[in-house]
């Protein structure tokens, strides 16, 4: 069965977050991507978590799928090389991503002379072309001071690189809308997503900015609540902590009923002059109808309220830590098809993820596993660029491009 | 100018945010993206935060470019009208995106018998068909444990619905490689994705299921810190809170020189045994590293900063509040290219954010406001559909469709 995006290559030139996982994720659905890194490695060769020995596991997740060729970055020669790598001709050629300064040699004009159909997807830090990354841009946004107890004022970043993952994602996108408008066309384009403008653009999808401008107000910090409707979290008896949900009215109907709380809620709404039927009137409430919930929650173990919850149609989760949802939740392990049991070369085997998306047409399959960086130089040299044994050799004596051991 | 996504159409069933947002971002890159809705609006048409007059900015941002039918969903005749939409022939259509429970007369078997080669994509809450949303993804997957203050060991769901938004844009992605697919081969299919599948492969990409699995290891909260490297924020003399970084070689060395901190750095290595120039150890001494760099910050105002961070190629940028971003960043208005002041229907005119990423190619023109609810029932009716100006008459007359005032 082909795979989904078979016949698709696209050339990085990347490091950190966002832009190998943007090819990453193209990899996993059978696009050929061929990552170049200067010979060595790059910035993010050893970004943490390492192993033991100082083997970057981020690297090898954020590559899976790939090919590698290594290539001395600073030489002529090994510049002419990507740049031939980058334009070589064909319907599945002429794609770039990157968010290396994509000046100079790398630059679009330069490398558009070359081919005249490029598409060239550049991730840049702000839209001035000053650097940034998901921790300043985050704190650009102002997250950090909604985000965190209520009772503390101190602001707080959360720990997902989430305008990484958003900017990864919305690039695999726009890559695919133009190679899209390019099959239809035969037009090539230049294309820059900023990570600032990714998360200011999210503020203004999400209401943030139509909330300031159109209410002139702003939200405040809620703690665990969730905005806008009834949500928070909760101890069992066994002290095993849950996030529960009712944001539609069969959630609320199947919450009142499991906790018997349908007069205690009417009485509630009768005091508080609110009617609770309504989301925004629960959130106005949140605080007086979660001390309802909250004894009854503290009244049974986890165990005791797992199947009363599943049983009324109340979206809930439980609280794991990290080393929990590893070592002992199913839908981590390949019990979940999206995980295989790969040996990831120079760190071991375990259990890493696939592209998320089941298909009813194309099978998942396992996990490829990332590259050893240039471990297809030679193999891209020959095929790709139509280099000859002997060029190929010059290359390595020259030190213009490495293949790995 | 041809839009980037001209010739694509997506019929969507849908409510909160990812298949929303999914469906927005294909609007905005040029799309025809049908929404069809309950007459009187589905789950999420009220969804805070609202106008005074409770109408929704959520729904309005959401649903931007879009067009908008109104449907009795209930009656079969208006069941009949959505699967003619869904399944309507030519190449742009035949696409179809929901978080709606695609079953009984949504199923991807009915639909497909009306058309072989239809795109179905769903996204559902976990691979076990259970209902999830991103607070309660979040909690399972282990970011409430490791987020927030270190000296407070509470559980901090982060605000920032990031599950929801990576959901949003990887469906994207699978519904333009599947257009893709399709263009190549004929071949339609039916694709899921679970939200709580996006967070756990997120969990797996950014390498803290190898953390645990190769490692034993778990990561703990580090605050504000970030982590494998150096970053955290400080505090001006005026009062003000910066995130300040050094990732690389380069922003590292600009910080030393910013800070005159070379000779107390080496000191500082020589007195840890840590070789500072690795990012690694410069996360291991960070606490210390950190007690040298506060005094520097805290002794200039962020008038004084700015200039000197800016000119050593620092990473940094300013904690501001939502309403200061909204307010006061010039990146956030109409400065911004990405954003056009535009009337949205029934809540006001303010700057709303087009697409993110910007083309050598496409003008990014303005943004479009969302439809009104049924404001284009009649029009999709009569193109689409191909129903005259009676049969129209008649499915008004008998509560079938409706169209907005």
């Amino acid at each position: 069965m082909q795979a989904l995006l078979s016949g698709l290559r696209i050339v990085e030139g990347s490091a950190f977050i966002a832009a190998p996982m943007c090819g990453m994720t193209l990899a996993q659905l059978g696009a050929d991507v061929i990552r170049f890194d200067q010979i060595g490695g790059g910035l993010d060769y050893h970004r943490w978590p390492v192993t033991s020995d100082n083997t970057s596991i981020y690297w090898a997740e954020m590559n899976k799928g790939k090919r590698s060729i290594a290539v001395d970055l600073k030489s002529d020669a090994g510049r002419e090389i990507v740049t031939k790598l980058i334009c070589a001709e064909g319907a599945e050629g002429g794609i770039f991503s990157t968010n290396l300064p994509a000046r100079g040699w790398l630059g679009y004009e330069r490398l558009r002379a070359r081919r005249s159909d490029l598409i060239q997807h550049e991730i840049i830090g702000d839209r001035h072309g000053n650097t940034a990354l998901d921790y300043t841009v985050n704190a650009k946004v102002g997250f950090p001071y909604i985000t965190g107890p209520i009772d503390d004022e101190r602001p707080v970043n959360h720990v997902l690189p989430a305008w990484d993952i958003a900017t990864a994602y919305l690039s695999a996108v726009d890559i695919l809308a133009a190679e899209r408008h390019r099959r239809l066309t035969g037009e090539g384009q230049q294309m820059k997503l900023a990570l600032a403008d990714v998360a200011i653009a999210a503020m203004g999808h999400l209401g943030y900015i139509g909330e300031v401008s159109i209410n002139g107000d702003t939200r405040t910090r809620h703690g665990n609540y969730l905005f806008g409707a009834l949500g928070r979290d909760f101890v069992t008896s066994d002290e095993k902590r849950i996030m529960l949900i009712a944001i539609t009215p069969k959630q609320w109907r199947g919450l009142l009923d499991a906790a018997n709380l349908n007069r205690g809620i009417t009485a509630l709404g009768q005091e508080l002059k609110l009617d609770l039927d309504t989301e925004g009137n629960r959130f106005r409430a949140r605080k007086e109808i979660c001390a309802l919930i909250e004894p009854w929650v503290a009244s049974l173990s986890l165990g005791e309220l797992a199947p009363i919850l599943d049983g009324c149609g109340i979206c809930w989760d439980r609280y794991q830590t990290v080393h929990e949802l590893v070592t002992t939740d199913p839908d981590c392990s390949t019990d979940n098809p999206m995980f295989s049991s790969i040996e990831q070369p120079g760190i071991g085997t375990y259990s890493v993820p696939n592209h998320v998306v089941s298909s009813s047409r194309i099978e998942r399959g396992s996990s490829c596993p990332a590259p050893r960086l240039g471990q297809h130089t030679d193999e891209i040299l020959f095929e790709v660029i139509g280099l000859d044994d002997p060029e190929i050799g010059r290359l390595h004596d020259e030190g213009v491009v490495a293949q790995a051991g």
